[in-house]
């Protein structure tokens, strides 16, 4: 048999290797499609998390979602990191100690006596009040270049009580895949959490891969004034409860067809509840935390999101049986 | 010689299509190069504008700019479409017209009355406050769902003093063909307007290729009641002059490096100026409405948008000498 030609056996080597690339990729693509969520147990729920994602997935399926549709929002403290205590309220002790270096005399005025005195009791007296006062006090008065180099520092630095690692070790590791498996899907992923619009956009892309431009917060008042943002001292918008489905109207225009949420503060019910009333096939999903070993043990006094949870059908995620690990290592 | 055996051919010619396909391809994207605004004069400012593209998409060049932070916003009335009249007062008087069939005993209050006894001076005296009101008046008290119902139906039947198409032919057509250019090269274009949220949302898929998501706007209250939202009868954010810069914040979380406005009511300076600001090379347009055959022929009296421009070094761009064509036919 003649020799082929050696350009063509050449060409022939490339072909193949090209494709031999191509199968290699496919095929590591579909191992990941195997198990999306390797973090989770496999229980109903981690099934019925598949299932939905399938089905609105496939253009074929009555409950199919167009792709620039599939929004989904998860909410952050005790939904996506450990809240007990919130890293905010780290922050601002953070801030208190930087601004009495600056100013020692305000140890005689509140909120910042009571930091000093650790006088806990004004705090828990106060309620959000007081949590309010605290956070305008510290994440105001200076300009959002100046909060943003601040928050930099604060997470570069941040120990959380109990926790080994950075701040990256108090996040969820099932979370995080599944955004990523939601991502990968061709949902867009939110962050709508009652802290601070900065302060968690100062985090939000390297612990969540979230950009800055899909965190909705909590505000303060900010004013423009010769080219520099200045930080006012009054609240613009708390977003929680009834004001998440407000401030999601305003960010995105329209409901998130995903919405995970937690009980603890019944923060959530009306983010879950918006996310309902969506025309598409939508899943609500609730974070109950019941793993006093692994993370911490709270139940809100009146269950009121566990039985808006049972009321309204959502899914209800038990950190202890459907996590089979929780932190990120 | 020997026939090369017939499955090599075979591969070659698959080899050869793929090839050619791509060449193809290739071929059509540098036509498209050659030309982005085809319907803007070879002016200074266009080689400037495609100059600064070109050197902010260039890796190797000391100007570049990661693609996540390139971020453009566009003004909307009097930058992309006509404002004379703003689209947003048709809306009201067709709000108006449609509420007065309902109740007719509003025809006795204001300011339903001034448009029913078509009392322009009511307007023109009471300037912002009276707009105000009837944008209120008219974009409220009921639920979000049936505002966009009723947006819908308007942009479908509107007929624009002295435009004979639909709501697009009054559109600019080299704005939409530098919103396309800018997003071929990886920014992300936003709109800043004025005008109110879910007004503009209604429409700026469809004319500007702007998702709702990316509408930065004036904006009323709203309520989140039993699973709706309401719209409440009360303004949250003028979204005109230095609040442009706060919404920005709010909403995206970076300066905008491209900022495109018009003159006119000096809305946009500090839009601008905010985009300026920015640690990247950045680029100021400001419309200037000169064209008294084609489009307007307006000017602020104190030409504060202007003198501004010249002062701060920004492009102005001359309807009348800039622009080939100025509406979308």
């Amino acid at each position: 048999m003649k020799k082929t030609p050696f350009y063509l056996v050449s060409l022939l080597w490339i072909v193949l290797l090209s494709c031999s690339k191509e199968v290699k990729q496919e095929t590591q693509q579909a191992e990941q499609v195997i198990d999306p969520l390797p973090s989770w147990n496999d229980t109903p729920l981690k099934k019925a998390i598949i299932a939905y994602v399938n089905n609105v997935t496939d253009f074929s399926h009555k409950d199919f979602i167009p792709v620039e549709d599939r929004i989904a929002t998860f909410d952050n403290d005790g939904t996506l990191w450990s809240e007990k205590p919130l890293v905010q309220e780290l922050y601002s002790l953070y801030r208190v100690e930087k601004l009495l270096t600056i100013h020692p005399e305000w140890k005689n005025k509140q909120p910042f006596k009571a930091v000093a005195e650790k006088d806990k009791a004004y705090f828990e007296k106060g309620g959000t009040k007081t949590l309010v006062e605290l956070v305008l006090a510290t994440h105001t008065g200076i300009t959002q270049d100046e909060f943003e180099a601040s928050v930099k520092d604060f997470y570069a630095t941040v120990k959380y009580p109990g926790a080994t690692g950075g701040i990256k070790s108090i996040t969820y590791q099932p979370q995080k895949e599944l955004m990523d498996y939601l991502r990968n899907n061709g949902f867009k992923v939110y962050i709508c959490t009652g802290g601070t619009l900065d302060f968690v956009r100062g985090i939000s892309m390297e612990l969540y891969g979230v950009p800055k431009e899909q965190v909705i917060a909590s505000s303060v008042k900010y004013k423009f004034d010769d080219s520099l943002l200045m930080r006012e001292p009054e609240l613009d918008v708390y977003n929680d409860k009834e004001m998440k489905p407000v401030s999601i109207h305003r960010v995105i225009g329209k409901k998130p067809v995903f919405a995970c949420g937690n009980e603890g503060g019944a923060g959530d019910i009306a983010m879950l509840k918006y996310s309902q009333a969506s025309d598409y096939p939508s899943f609500q999903l609730l974070v109950n935390h019941n793993d006093s070993i692994r993370e911490f043990y709270y139940q809100e006094k009146d269950s009121a999101s566990l039985k808006a949870a049972a009321q309204y059908q959502w899914n209800v995620l038990s950190m202890k049986d459907d996590w089979k690990v929780v932190y990120v290592k």
